[in-house]
């Protein structure tokens, strides 16, 4: 090889191993901002509760991401990523454990990141999608039974209908697009909560008369939660696109935040129209709900049309809360509304606007992904119910969990310290 | 060309590339940090606001980022970067919504980004400037004038007088400098907090005696907000350099730390002399007014001088606080002291310390910002005052604006999740 | 030089260009993510401590990263990389503030970063030592004294202790191995600790009858601070490698977040075996634990190692909390437990998995580590304790420090906005 030939060569090498430095560096920076969701889902989910619940859905939301990533590690990165090769399929399994393959740490792995980043990015995804059902099933669920859930939801369910559309399986050959997860994680999250809540039932005195919604706890809570998942939804989706690819990392975050923008506003328009009040609960979900719906399109749509679809999902957010009332089916936070609604209402809006995609396609995986999601979770929860039990006693629920399971309260709010008398 | 030509011209792109790709993500990151301090903001006011008031002015802030983006990707962006050419004028308007130019994703746009995350991160400080009036003019301000007042102050003055600057218009030809927004963005949103304060008056039974402060009512609350804050302003001073230009973000994040810890200090002392006791309200404004005071000059002075402006700040907002008090202005968390006080006060710090800065330069755009921005606050206020009203009535003032305008209560301290009667 | 040749060399220094950029964003980030951990400790501390002090132990958590860091300015990071030169000593002082070498902003200063994000990277460390101790002597040390006691630990203690192993001194040429603080930081704040609380005393009816744990004040409070304390823990840990470097960066990352989870699980599962509860304060306590463990080994053991070694710091963590119980040593939040037992574990651990690690050297730097800043410590709170007096009365103790040291109260649940009489 002649000297400028080589010079040539190795220019491309430095250019790539820039790259992959930069994209690395953006995806660990993405890892750490969907990780700290798991405090957004906790804030949320324990601000609109009730006080008398509060430590058992943080102990929850504590422990569900610690589940998900050991869960992960152990079988779920090799269950959803288990190299189908040509053959796409419905199951694959790559062995038990992390194994750092050869090169694992270079570009020789990915041209964006090296193997653990590819781990760790992965496993904050997996742990998000259990944490959807805790808000839904909250204030009268078992410990131990959703512990149990947790484990089968997380570690075997999320990788393995996971693997058909990201692991390159069946899915993924029929043209669907999903580029954050507004179908593999928020809609499934949203279909075991939809199974968790029909198998629960309702709260004690819930439906009682026309409807008799229990007051949100701490609306500074909640507040934060909303925050900090919006900004957590910066590394869900600006790391979705898999490198630091400038364009099209500066175009999701952009779509990402307006689709948030408009979701709000479509809830505080059709919130305050039918309730005649400025609900900010309806707000904070309509924030979500933008999100939601903007996570499956994100890389394939305009800003104009983020706004559309974020718009649409706070006209759906309300419209489902209402609806669920009617049906009588009790999501203490609002998770079927928010993530299973906005994230199908999101995923078939690729079909409308994303350039190239087809809307057969997305409802096809729409509806593999629910009826995979729904009935594994049903039969999980169905199997709990009729054996251990998946439901407190009436007593504890009216006492609440945090003195029944954990033996605390939440806040104190005596001044010397002392337990307040309930 | 020659082979070697060839490979050192490509080699300069390669090394541009990798500049802009990195640089992306650091403004990515900036834009990020920048968003949460809409949840800083909240938790200040409403941690140090009453808790009857906390769903209202929660409710405020998490609107204000919503409305202030997409007024932004409407007008805002247009407004603010009108392309004056080469003559530089005070307004211009490139036209409505978001137009990606001709090679907007490549360094062809920009060598520090692309367009869309250009757009963003100016987008996330325009939704700041609105919320720095939130907290001034809270627990009396009607919900409906505040999110008129916002539209037009977001929409328009915040943009408009943006472009003075930082468009290349007017006032940059005058030598005036204000790298990350004292003049801006904080005076100016301080400018229009006074302006609020002014026309709305005192809450009721505020100056009684020889005056009567309310007490804050989550200092928790407000410590988170103080430090979000704090963190973000690493990437609102941080991005402000355009690029991830390793001496320059460097020395700039090192200035602001600095500042913010000098304005501690500062404001602890004096508070200490005058107070005879540790007071923790004042520390956190002094941290926040160290900020504020380094964000003209981050980029052009030492360490040193930055402790110095830090110290300062942290002693004017002291003062200025007891100024306040003294001609009865009532500012519910100190946001003019903070933002306007120490925001003219950094500004002019450029003209003391900053390498080859003027002096008169830096007091004409103080005075040309205070002008407008005052000004269009005041008569935008007027307007809405004299025609519907920007004061809510003395029953919803003393009962509470979350009953009132909201139909909830920001804590349930009950245990069984009935809502308190108060 | 032929023009190749030129080409080569050229290109050899656009990839340095381009790394040295890459790492000094990388080090930017976590230099704010390790400032975050600030609002962490604050959140924790008072979250797990009474309402009646949680003015006073926000306002030390806001304070002390404000001395930590000026102090590192003025002394701290010139004590702690004294340039030991060939003769690595115990003692050295690069002279007072902050002083830009030539080339400070290049890579001539450093592969990964330039002088400042150096500097800013190092404060954030000294501060978050001193906060570990603020914990543990929190609801009854003076405030004066806790202010005293911080400006001579972050200002001496902690840098030259810290310039043995990091700053190239004595105990570096042992063959020691710290990667980011078991025992620099986090048990020399532990040791600190220690000290405080042996010489302070237990709180008031602390240990009457078989112990009397107080209940914490605010769980929602302390989970946003273990939250935050692990998201810090990313740059932490992260940062500690000093640069972007892809394949360790990724590594550290992964084996951090399964230290952490295995650290819950392993308390988890002892807690609820020895107390038959699920015990939510111990999982908290078991996510500290397993980071502190496996801070000094992350960059030598595998992800598997890190599981085993967060697990056991989860078993120690419990353990150590009864073991303070049966002798009575009064710890308010666990920070002995967590950052001196788990700290040491962590350190002896790397000699075990390490690869190419002495065990005795671990044993060794432990040892001196201990004995410095225990006896330090112990020296500096015994000179307070019998001049000034390091402990309020009880009258302020039983009272709450918030009344008598700051004149406020922390939250106001009251909906008129008066300050509830207790």
């Amino acid at each position: 090889m002649s000297a400028p030939m080589q010079a040539a060569v190795s220019m491309e090498d430095a250019a790539k191993e820039a790259f992959f430095n930069t994209s690395n560096v953006w995806m660990m920076v993405c890892a750490a901002l969907v990780f700290i969701m798991n405090l957004g889902f906790a804030a949320v989910e324990a601000g609109f509760s009730q006080t008398k619940n509060t430590v058992n859905i943080l102990f929850k939301n504590a422990i569900t991401p610690v589940i998900g990533i050991l869960l992960y590690a152990l079988v779920g990165f090799n269950l959803m990523y288990p190299g189908f090769g040509d053959v796409p399929g419905w199951f694959g399994f790559a062995g038990f454990g992390l194994t750092e393959p050869e090169g694992g740490g270079t570009l020789a792995y990915n041209a964006g990141y090296p193997y653990y980043t590819d781990f760790l990015f992965q496993a904050m995804f997996a742990a998000t999608t259990a944490t959807i059902v805790s808000g839904a099933v909250a204030e009268r669920i078992k410990f131990s039974a959703y512990i149990i859930f947790t484990i089968f939801f997380v570690g075997l369910v999320y990788p393995i209908c996971g693997s058909w559309q990201w692991g390159a399986g069946m899915v993924s050959s029929w043209g669907f697009h999903d580029f954050a997860g507004s179908t593999l994680v928020h809609s499934v999250g949203g279909w075991g909560a939809l199974a968790g809540i029909i198998l629960l039932g309702p709260r004690i005195g819930r439906f009682v008369g026309k409807g008799n919604p229990f007051p949100a706890s701490n609306f500074a809570l909640g507040t934060i939660g909303v925050f900090i998942l919006w900004l957590g939804w910066f590394g869900f989706n600006g790391g979705s696109v898999l490198s630091s690819d400038p364009a099209l990392t500066s175009l999701v975050l952009t779509n990402t935040t307006l689709g948030a923008c408009a979701g709000a506003v479509g809830s505080f328009i059709l919130a305050t129209l039918i309730f005649k009040t400025y609900d900010y609960g309806l707000v904070l979900n309509g924030i979500l709900a933008g999100l939601v719906g903007i996570t499956a399109g994100a890389d394939v749509v305009t800003p104009m049309e983020s706004i559309y679809i974020g718009f649409i999902a706070g006209l759906i957010v309300v419209l489902a809360v209402i609806f669920l009332e009617k049906i009588k089916l009790d999501d203490v936070v609002g998770a079927v509304p928010v993530h299973l609604f906005c994230g199908v209402w999101g995923t078939l809006a690729v079909g409308i606007w994303g350039t190239d995609m087809s809307f057969i396609a997305q409802l096809k995986g729409v509806a593999v992904y629910g009826a995979a999601a729904f009935t594994a979770s049903f039969i999980l929860f169905a199997i709990m119910k009729y054996t251990m039990g998946i439901r407190v006693d009436a007593k504890e629920e009216t006492e609440g969990l945090d003195v029944h399971e954990h033996g605390v309260h939440a806040y104190t709010t005596s001044l010397t310290g002392e337990i307040p008398v309930h």
